[in-house]
């Protein structure tokens, strides 16, 4: 699983975790109804996340186009807007669960979190 | 759902995030076995989190006392230790999922992350 933050709203450290996390929890939901085995897996290896950042909402879009051209699975966390950002604002994107191989062939060279 | 950062450990904004997560995905699974009502009512509720801090291990496990008290769930992340602490490093306790007021009774004079 690898969750992809949008570095241009430069959120706070917390604010940036929430909106990790939701797009952690949001992803095991959608793999428990759409990919169980893949979810599976991921929770016996340890149920590994790698936070990285893109600049811009459009490199996010771009992402996810990729992601999803893969068929792998997709989440987009819109806040609720209420403290540091307008409501409905794209803040993560979360791809997976999937095999670390194939996420890292669209991901691998984004810059860590 | 309140995830409480251990601030001592001094963790990148990228570790933390990804700490805050999977204490996330481990009170959703534990409350899908054990609170399956309270779950719901989060989920419905737009699955709110907040992250706050404290300073010490100590303050931690004084947290998660008070919580248990309480009868709120908990889980405690113990980082693999790949990268930036030890194998086994407390790093995030995670408290819920339950009603806000409940967990704010306890976490509610914490600063925030």
């Amino acid at each position: 699983m690898v969750l992809v933050v949008r570095g241009e709203l430069r959120l706070t450290a917390g604010k940036t975790a929430v909106q990790v996390a939701h797009a952690a929890v949001m992803l095991v939901e959608a793999g428990r109804k759409r990919n169980a085995d893949a979810l599976a897996a991921w929770f016996a290896q340890g149920q590994r996340k790698i936070a990285v950042v893109v600049p811009t909402i459009d490199d996010l879009e771009r992402v996810q186009r990729l992601a999803r051209a893969k068929g792998l699975m997709t989440e987009v966390v819109e806040d609720a807007g209420l403290t540091e950002v307008p409501p409905g604002t794209k803040t993560v994107l979360g791809i997976g669960p999937a095999r670390a191989e194939e996420i890292d062939a669209i991901t691998g060279n984004l810059p860590l979190l």
